[in-house]
């Protein structure tokens, strides 16, 4: 792909953009590796995947942030133009590779399920978004538009299969929770559904003949303001559910107590 | 050796790989760095020693991920060719020197047997280990194939006693663990064979007469995938057995105590 030429304002909106996100993943690692110790130790393997979720966002954004400032140089007129360099989108992939599976987990985790359901229910969550994410690189890099749709078709499936496991095993394994969990675990999903639904979007645009100056700085701005929502926003979501689910258990607790000395 | 001539597409993958690894150790430092408060405090040594082994690979990964950058010059043609500055491949001999006789101690270490038996099996396993390592690299730099064939079968008879005393004395030593501890031992073991059983077939590429820009690049992705596997995903396993260990405690405890009560 040659890249496009950007006006001095399109290309500095993306290099800070890519900033923020970088900020806002290392500020969000250490939030998580604090909050974690915050939470009964049952809970904090969840806070450790969110962790290491932007952990690794971090890394890649890094690197995208200096792959993005070494392929584009400022032209005398004051506007950028591609340097010759490589823009390296691939990082992209291979982060979701590693965080969209911690992701999954991370909820079922804060779930604390008993072993034998956690794991069956864990492990296909994981397969298929590694899944699904696998699937879709061959279309992303594919300039061709039929092959760009048979990859996003199969990526699809496991996406389909996701969505379905969270909305009705999740859920069910979820029913002993108390309405304010529960509430929670909903807008957790919606979330997800919400965030996750940008990138299939995202795919699609040069399919729609969109392309040029525009389409480069939509994908990047988008692309980043939906990892910073499904990774930051979404750990934060995590630890709440959590500390929900202690203040239940503290609650019964109590009852038990008073029950018990009666 | 001089570099050949990669295609984009193959120069991309290495060079994806290498970052991939190096995001995935450093999400593994902090997961060995967090779990080990997960557990209690004799099978935190085995915890330690994981994160020491992501860490130093974490350093070497980056340093690779450089070389191979500098090694390496995009042509007008888009191909890639020889930059003049050397590929340094002793990195890879460096990590495995320090980190391959952490990863024998750390199983020895998740067995938390008494000090005595302790010592003796980790020291042994310690030394062979190094053996390995340092016997195999005059073979790996040489390009006279006697020279690399001599190396090669001294480097096998430390690597033929890890085996040994794996499969006899270590297994005698984990002998009173109950079936589930049993599993996960053996599927680490089977792990490590698993993995470390590529890299002497890597090293025999050049005698089999594969050579060229397929040989180097089925050697990085090779290695790469080895590493990941045999230090985040090996970690992982000993975490699960340290767990599966102290979930047994937890019942004999509970049992101990329902039999004093009676």
């Amino acid at each position: 792909m040659t890249l496009p030429e950007l006006t001095a304002g399109q290309f500095d909106l993306v290099y800070n953009l890519l900033s923020l996100a970088i900020a806002a993943m290392l500020a969000s690692f250490a939030f998580f590796v604090m909050a974690r110790q915050q939470l009964t130790p049952k809970y904090r393997p969840a806070m450790i995947m969110s962790s290491l979720v932007v952990g690794i966002a971090a890394y890649h954004y890094w690197r995208i942030f200096n792959s993005w400032e070494a392929a584009y140089e400022l032209t005398a007129a004051g506007s950028y133009v591609a340097s010759g360099e490589p823009f390296n989108d691939a990082y992209r992939y291979v982060d979701w590779l590693l965080t969209v599976p911690l992701l999954v987990a991370e909820l079922v985790a804060v779930l604390a399920l008993p072993k034998g359901r956690r794991g069956s229910l864990m492990g296909r969550l994981i397969i298929a978004s590694a899944l699904m994410v696998g699937l879709g690189y061959p279309g992303e890099v594919s300039a061709d538009v039929a092959t760009r749709v048979i990859w996003a078709v199969a990526s699809t499936i496991p996406f389909t299969y996701i969505l379905y496991v969270l909305w009705t095993e999740l859920s069910k394994a979820a029913a002993d929770n108390n309405e304010e969990v529960k509430g929670l675990l909903r807008n957790t999903k919606l979330l997800l559904l919400a965030t996750w639904g940008f990138y299939p979007i995202a795919y699609a645009m040069p399919l729609l003949g969109v392309g040029g100056a525009t389409a480069i700085v939509a994908l990047q701005v988008g692309y980043s303001i939906a990892d910073i929502t499904a990774k930051c926003g979404y750990g934060v979501m995590i630890y709440h559910i959590a500390r929900a689910k202690m203040a239940a258990e503290a609650d019964a607790e109590l009852i038990d107590t008073a029950v018990a000395a009666k």
